[in-house]
């Protein structure tokens, strides 16, 4: 079943309304998580909503609470989140370190106490639509055990970089493990192996068995030790400068709320078109690994699935769109 | 065969000013050899000293150049490093940016036009020394294929994020290549699988096989498709902010040279040091994946290190110090 981004971003904001959001959160809200299921992104878009609204309901996301600025550090400004919904608190955030970078060349926001972004790279989109480059990420709650470990004590903790480019954003978004338990539970729904190793069994054993790693709740970092440290010290760093909850305060409650997040932006007149080009015309330019394949750089599928989406209508889970019509 | 810091430094030294570094540059640039060697990093310490030598008789490095700030868009600033030598280069840089953090609280400085930083955790131990958050990156000559392909285009491009701790700092130094040439080299000779696959073979298959990779060039990202994009995004960064060379332009020499870099500072008066112990030992409370095994965060094992080479003296490969002996 087919659906307009109209259809369903009026569908969210009713729901939004009905809840007693401002009009202008849920404008903002109904508009990120159409623009998720727009982009290919499901799983933070329409298939993600219902969580959502569970969470308003349970008061973990306060739809009253509006950011606020509350120490700066020189350019630095820390905020608080005051647990408003992610993504309203998110766009505020990446808004607010553009205009700095507009004015200062850089531009720095780091957020406590707020809420789940649904896809980091909406804030990424954000920044290069706004002429600047953005880097983000956030902390979670702990899904991935440490490198030698095999509990988990480490959040996914996604990292976004977005730099602007007239043909198309080169837009990364990825989360700090191989796959995610949303990717798992898709590939063991249809009984489907991962492509490569996603983690260990019980028996401490690499597998490609998305049920296996459910089983083990031993998910795998990229690149094993380096995905484990970077996720570590993303963690590290966005509690020390905030002062917020890390994964491992985050990870004592049962559900994840109040997390931590950092957003950088540059800004200057001339960011290189030419050369940006070159890089791609070269990296494209490698012979692929198997015959008629392509090498895409990051951004450029989401983009082709948006345009794609747009012509014929955005693909929805028919019993999550129909849970949503009655809400 | 063991030798002292010292010892190690001074010949380094030596040799520097025989080559005609002024005193600043031959003391910066032996003590960041040394300390290398120090912490373990012997590829990129003694072993690589000879190499660096090298590249100053063909003039790949030129020993008189300082760097240049030739731009400034508000707080970042740009700077040309000539091709003068990379380590005293990333010096200055980071030193720039951390003064710049402790004005304003982040500073930032981009690097066109300069050489190989040896190891780049030189310049996040820096930073935290100065009780400043410090990260970097470097991009590289192209030493991995891009995801999809199978022909380098993608520098291994390290990373670099550190943290200050009065008990020892927090520093994640990692490139994007699961392993890098020089441990597959070290593999090979020592004709030891690796740990986990860390390539493909000329058929296409996953492999531990340190030689295999080697003959097929097809060297591993970290994480498959994420190290590929990560590695990519951080050369456009680079080339976006600086216009200096990409990996595009600098593997089209033989050897590598003028080289971007980037540099980040932050600092503030209060890092929550004691949620950063929290964290710590949150992750390590996790139970060990093997019987007796130990969970360290990143920059724990070579402090370690620094600490046994600085009570027994440094292992040293005899035939490189003997070479170093008679420069």
């Amino acid at each position: 079943m087919k659906i307009s981004f109209a259809t369903l971003k009026n569908e969210f904001k009713r729901v939004l309304l009905k809840l007693s959001f401002t009009d202008e959160k849920a404008e903002l809200c109904a508009d990120i998580f159409a623009a998720n299921s727009l982009d290919g992104v499901y799983s933070h878009g329409l298939n993600r909503f219902p969580f959502f609204v569970d969470y308003v309901k349970e008061k973990l996301i306060d739809i009253h609470a509006e950011p606020e600025l509350i120490e700066k550090n020189g350019l630095t400004e820390i905020w608080d989140g005051h647990l408003g919904p992610g993504m309203y608190n998110a766009t505020k955030a990446m808004d607010r370190a553009i205009g700095l970078a507009k004015s200062n060349g850089i531009g720095c926001v780091a957020m406590r106490n707020t809420n789940h972004w649904m896809r980091g790279g909406t804030y990424g989109w954000q920044a290069a639509d706004a002429g600047c480059i953005g880097i983000c990420f956030t902390n979670t709650t702990a899904n991935m055990p440490p490198w030698g470990g095999k509990e988990p004590r480490l959040g996914n903790n996604p990292i976004v970089i977005a730099i602007p480019r007239d043909k198309g954003h080169i837009v990364l978004d990825m989360a700090m493990s191989q796959f995610s338990y949303g990717k798992l539970q898709e590939n063991e729904i249809n009984k489907k192996e991962l492509s490569v190793s996603g983690g260990y069994d019980e028996d401490g054993n690499l597998t490609n068995n998305p049920s296996a790693i459910i089983q083990s709740r031993r998910a795998l970092p990229i690149g094993f030790w380096k995905g484990s440290g970077l996720s570590f010290i993303l963690d590290v760093l966005l509690t020390a400068v905030t002062g917020g909850q890390s994964t491992a305060q985050i990870s004592s409650n049962m559900k994840e709320s109040g997390v931590s997040q950092f957003f950088l932006s540059f800004h200057q007149d001339n960011f290189h078109h030419q050369l940006i080009e070159e890089i791609i015309q070269y990296t494209k330019s490698s012979a692929p690994a198997e015959s008629g394949g392509r090498i895409s750089y990051p951004g450029e599928n989401t983009l082709a699935t948006r345009h794609i989406n747009e012509l014929n209508g955005i693909s929805v889970n028919t019993a999550i769109w129909s849970e949503v019509l009655k809400m």
